[in-house]
């Protein structure tokens, strides 16, 4: 297991260096739009304590996150309209993952309409502001 | 949200009325083999408690799930030398949930090597077995 790598992006969210379209946030969680979303609402869950994935978390800090992850999930059912919510968590390079810092997909689904390719384009950040009004208004 | 549905194939496991392939359990959870696996090693990670997906969890549930799912996890990726873990929970049919009890897919990946579809062929018991042996030998 490689070590966690604090300079990765979520990283940089979390110290907020870089910026983020934030959904939601407590002592222990941030959730934010991906900006290369598979479907309309696609967010990230993830734990401010650094891991660089599930593998190698803190089981207090999943514990702590995954009711957060529900929250959201409902939140974006509702606020999209979606038939169906696909969570995903990808561990490794090999498993899909491209930024190493712990962190579980939200994506709403709607029957019949296929997912975008995981980090496929970037999203414009306006839409994805509107989309994030429209999530929290459902929280 | 349809309500939960005391018949599921996955509530029958747990009453012991259909046959499965224990992994591990404790007062709360219950980890089998997927008999339809995507790749070798793919396991499944379920609450004792009913509910039809995460959405209608019990966030004290969701708690105490996920530390298992990461136990799970990291003996399946000891087990099958893979390279990553691919965790997916599917919420109703538009996001690919075929059996209506909560789980969490525990998948292992190797680099390169693609998944096969979900909920696909039927594997042979006893290759589960032996797979089985192998995880638990790594828990």
């Amino acid at each position: 297991m490689t070590a966690y790598d604090p300079n990765n992006i979520f990283a940089k969210i979390l110290a907020g260096t870089i910026p983020s379209v934030k959904l939601y946030e407590d002592e222990d969680t941030l959730a934010f739009m991906d900006v290369m979303p598979q479907a309309p609402g696609h967010l990230l869950v993830i734990p401010k304590q650094g891991s660089r994935n599930l593998l190698d978390a803190d089981p207090a800090v999943l514990a702590k996150l995954m009711p957060v992850v529900q929250k959201l999930a409902n939140a974006a059912k509702e606020a999209f309209e979606a038939d169906g919510i696909y969570i995903a968590q990808f561990n490794e390079p090999s498993a899909g993952q491209t930024v190493f810092h712990l962190h579980f997909h939200v994506i709403p689904r709607h029957e019949g309409v296929p997912l975008k390719p995981h980090a496929g384009g970037m999203a414009d950040v306006e839409m994805l502001k509107a989309q994030a009004e429209k999530i929290k208004a459902a929280l």
